[in-house]
């Protein structure tokens, strides 16, 4: 079977059929595919119960339990779609870098990367290197049947953030700095993460996964004139890695209304879209040939019912002139939500949007 | 003399004709007038030297030590304008609320406001309840001569998110949850915090500040129509309370880009904008009739000399078509800055826009 979920030269699968990647592919849908930006995760109570005593890294290098995990919110929920269980630092993990993640506060850089010298620790990943994801994509799939699963990677300029600055930022001072201030350094720094990250996605989509989305989290910290200069072309490294494999990629970053436009230029087939910018708006920034994923802020989720069906129901009439429609959330599912709200909202939205 | 500087029936002064109040009121200047956004604060020696051992809020409501802290940047930076040293939640706390301001981390409400009985706790400010305003406001204008003082005050927006999650958050999951699901209560807690805040302005107006600064520093967390639907009349009650004193009202808060116009339309004679957003693509947002402030990436501070007049150069070339310009951050002034890297800034500006 081909990575994009077609049996070659043979008939089209479920999953190729899927409505999830219809909709990224901007052909018509049976109805709105969903799936939630961190479904697998904190809010769900069986999800505290299996990572019990499990750090977070370790429990993304362990294939049945990352296996489960994925496959919690699928069961639970029936979404559209399987994210793959994983976290923005794994791949910088998996190549040797002394890093962590710390509970309460995410992931923290033993040596921060400031210098043109530390751009020597940034070897290349190998499919050796990161066996655990192979071996859980394909226990993934056989479970997921025509339910397709997202491949999940952190973008350069995001996993350039955790390692020049050593952790978590509100500012990224250190980074930005190094940006504005050394250039050259800056791009040869986000050039070793486009390769990593571009061979971390290959072995997702060779293993199985039948779309990626490329997390640019904290890109929205940049003017669009920066993007384009210092950023976008790692971006489409990364794009342009696994465009011969012709599964669908998304790209997705927080408070990007500025940069929707330059985003999809990248190379990305489905544009995440966050709660600030109307889906109307954001289809005049991205432009003809791209699907939009979004955009219900997810606060939403901790009102009732009718508010909650009321606001999705606004984006939906919002997506209404779009070539594809993928609904999610504005942002990540966040820790203290109802389950039982996001199974509702995605009954809601089936239903609402059967043809 | 009158509120905004100018002797009644007689001459201008100084203060009036200042490059800072000009600009605001979209008038010719002699140079572009510069002030920073948190230039009064940590990133000065001499402020964490009369700072030590005096917990924050202390410090907001010691007149001679306000006083002292206020003009400390003018003294270093040459700045057109001294910004009042406060704090967004001292009208909070002078109307008695229990609240403080932990270092690390920011103000802590210690019953966060979530119910209809919790209003009654916000009662009216009083010019009483801020004595120490005044009389700091009065030793202020004495020292600064014919330099403007910009009053500071958060606007109900900012002011409702620390009041209902009970501290800093990310998020601002109660506080939208409230605004999604409890439209009245969050209506009538807004108008609330409009009163209060509109009468702190008062007051520093009276006592001679010769404009005023609203700052809805997080309202960028939010969509455009629930800014318009559930933000924008709360904020323009404030700005219309103090219409009648005739000075320059400025706007700002971070990541507002979609909102620029919405927030000019609540009554900002200027409006600052954050460095997501070019001046030039600024002013088509907010339109004709309104000055504008910023907006050096702040983060551009931790480069070289060259690297920052080169950015700065950048800020003014895209503000060569504006009505009014105030060269000012995109956001605050970031603590570790290098004070002598602002020195440079304000020559830089005033040197290359001397007229």
């Amino acid at each position: 079977m081909s990575a994009n979920g077609s049996p070659t030269g043979q008939q089209p699968t479920a999953t190729y059929d899927s409505a999830f990647l219809k909709a990224c592919r901007r052909e018509p849908v049976p109805h709105t595919p969903v799936w939630f930006m961190r479904q697998a995760g904190r809010s769900l109570p069986e999800y505290r119960k299996v990572r019990e005593g499990v750090p977070m890294l370790e429990s993304c290098m362990r294939p049945e339990l990352v296996t489960e995990i994925t496959l919690q919110p699928v069961r639970r929920h029936n979404v559209d779609a399987a994210i793959y269980f994983s976290d923005i630092v794994v791949p910088l993990k998996a190549i040797g870098l002394d890093l962590d993640i710390k509970p309460g506060v995410g992931p923290v850089v033993e040596q921060p990367v400031r210098t043109r010298a530390d751009l020597a620790r940034l070897r290349d990943l190998t499919p050796e290197d990161v066996s655990y994801v192979t071996e859980a994509i394909g226990l993934l799939t056989r479970e997921l049947g025509g339910t397709p699963l997202i491949g999940f990677a952190g973008a350069p300029f995001t996993l350039a953030s955790y390692l020049v600055e050593g952790g978590p930022s509100r500012t990224y001072e250190n980074a930005k700095a190094m940006m504005y201030g050394d250039p050259q350094l800056w791009a040869d720094l986000l050039d070793r993460l486009a390769d990593i990250t571009a061979a971390f996605l290959k072995v997702q989509i060779e293993a199985g996964a039948s779309a990626v989305q490329l997390f640019d989290s904290w890109v929205g910290a940049l003017a669009p004139a920066d993007y384009r200069k210092s950023v976008m072309s790692a971006s489409a490294k990364v794009f342009d890695a696994v465009a011969g494999y012709g599964v669908p990629r998304i790209h997705f970053g927080v408070g990007t209304g500025e940069l929707l436009g330059l985003m999809g230029e990248a190379g990305a087939d489905v544009v995440g879209v966050d709660w600030r910018v109307p889906l109307d708006e954001a289809v005049r920034r991205v432009g003809p040939g791209r699907a939009l994923q979004g955009n219900l802020d997810p606060t939403v989720l901790f009102t009732d019912k009718d508010t909650v069906e009321a606001r999705a129901g606004e984006v939906l009439d919002a997506a209404a002139g779009l070539e594809g429609h993928v609904f999610n959330l504005g942002h990540g599912v966040m820790p203290n939500t109802d389950p039982d709200a996001l199974t509702r909202l995605v009954e809601y939205v089936h239903t609402r949007t059967a043809r």
